[in-house]
């Protein structure tokens, strides 16, 4: 039973792989190597459950590959949503290799609803080492932590967080996402200050209880690489509030972005990719002629690439 | 091929039922009849799998006692996704069994994130009749509309609205949730308005090339019946877009609440109650004495009085 403080583990991973990166396990078909789909294809014929097959043979090659240069590995469910039951086995079945490998994994399922709902969604992603065991639940979604969307206010969110605590889980909250539009509503001047920054200030109220050894709450918050003054303005405005920071890489942001969003002893942050590691095999830099598994060696340079990177930026800025 | 628009689509089930009501089919194992539950768990042990199949079990039941009163109706995912996969097939199979029926069907799914992200779980929520017959793909979760949470802007929105396009379906945004806590954000007050009237400007822009016959797009709106007073001045801010209203029964709101999201002709919304129906055998009004399945003699009951109670009260509003 795991009961160790979510911050607590996830800062413990950063130290022990001298790493900030989380790898994105966001399996697209056209973007998979086409030889992994064709022969998986030709086993099961054209069907969800031939592609559900290839996600989870591509997913077991990336987690070996990057599973000793990552602090944990984040899976847009979305990716596995589209190919129905199938895809969702293959989901289930992806956390359970990362599991095997020891790895921190987040589930990005920016899920949200009313309070009783928002319970249902907590008890499908997050472990409860308090329940009574109970059978009839499934543990499949169970994840380390998940990604939740701020919108419903706290009823909507703390159903996630008290469950969360029960068994050393962790929760990101949205407070500025990595996307183009992202402003429309998110810096909306709401008396005075940008709405993303009244979802930050319930974000730094609603974690206060569940803090860690090392300063930081189990509730975190996903802040975009792609707007770095504002990440500088949110690392300052959320003291303990873990970062996720998705955005970079393929998405736009750099380095210099990117520890925008670490504390003054570097730490408080991880930042997440996945086009540009897992995908690598399609970049000039990375790419090989070699078929079969050598889009394994891609994927692995690029992941160490981007921790040495990343681990020198926050480094020099300590 | 269904390619009417989604709006003519709901509307004509209305007249045709004479009914404004969406039944939710959100099954929760403390509220469905034990007997029910008891039976599956005797068949398949305490497991998820008995969970989904008394599931599918007490949803085909309630189906077949309120087809002929409801417009449309709504699954509330979180409620299959918490038995995992083994529940996610029982969402499946619910999917269909309505659509046999001859029935609409609403995915309350809430579902959201940036562009690429949002195209994803739009194939695994929407049908799209213009793409090429794809056997690798899964048709597991098509609706005929689903929720939609509107944080990320514009590019988190779209795809969902371009797909539905392509298949006379539907998207209904969240424009103010009817839960307690729902004002922390949606109610702040940014350049002078509400938040939540910032989202409906979008909506009603957003929606604007997608209108049918009747002159409602295929964009709708969640606006909660627990806030009366905002779904009238929305209604107002919003002509052309559906209105879908949850927080009806249970919630608190009644039906001269509800009304205030209809426009003057009686048109241009659907109610949505779930507890209040589906679990009405839990009510003294609608209790029996009977086991078996008298349960659905209640649900049909308590649908009934819905409907005459808002179909007379949107009379007169008229």
């Amino acid at each position: 039973m795991m009961t160790t403080h979510f911050a607590d583990r996830l800062f413990e991973a950063t130290r022990e792989k001298k790493s900030h990166v989380v790898a994105g396990l966001d399996p697209r078909a056209e973007l998979m190597p086409p030889e992994l789909i064709r022969k998986a294809l030709r086993r099961r014929g054209d069907s969800p459950e031939a592609m559900a097959e290839a996600i989870v043979e591509f997913n077991a090659a990336v987690i070996d590959a990057v599973a000793d240069l990552v602090a944990a590995v984040k899976c847009q469910i979305a990716y596995y949503e589209c190919y129905g039951v199938a895809g969702l086995s293959a989901y289930r079945r992806t956390i359970r290799l990362a599991r095997d490998h020891g790895l921190i994994v987040i589930g990005d399922v920016k899920r949200n609803d009313i309070g009783s709902t928002a319970k249902a969604y907590a008890m499908a992603h997050l472990r409860d080492d308090a329940a009574h065991n109970d059978d009839r639940l499934a543990s499949d979604f169970h994840v380390d932590a998940i990604t939740v969307n701020p919108l419903f206010g706290a009823d909507g969110v703390l159903p996630f967080v008290e469950r969360a605590a029960r068994s050393g889980s962790g929760v990101f909250v949205l407070v500025r996402t990595s996307n183009r539009t992202s402003g429309q509503l998110q810096d909306l001047q709401c008396n005075s200050r940008p709405f993303h920054r009244h979802v930050a200030s319930l974000v730094q109220e609603w974690g206060e209880g569940f803090v860690g050894k090392q300063h930081y709450s189990l509730l975190g918050a996903v802040v975009g690489a792609t707007f770095p003054a504002q990440l500088k303005e949110l690392r300052a405005a959320m003291p303990g509030i873990p970062f996720l920071i998705p955005g970079f890489g393929a998405q736009g942001g750099g380095v210099a972005d990117a520890i925008e969003g670490f504390d003054r002893h570097g730490g408080g942050a991880l930042v997440s990719s996945s086009r540009a590691l897992i995908y690598a095999f399609r970049n000039g830099r990375y790419a090989s002629d070699r078929g079969g598994d050598a889009f394994k060696d891609a994927v692995r340079a690029a992941t160490e690439d981007m921790r040495s990177a990343l681990w020198e930026g926050v480094r020099r800025k300590r």
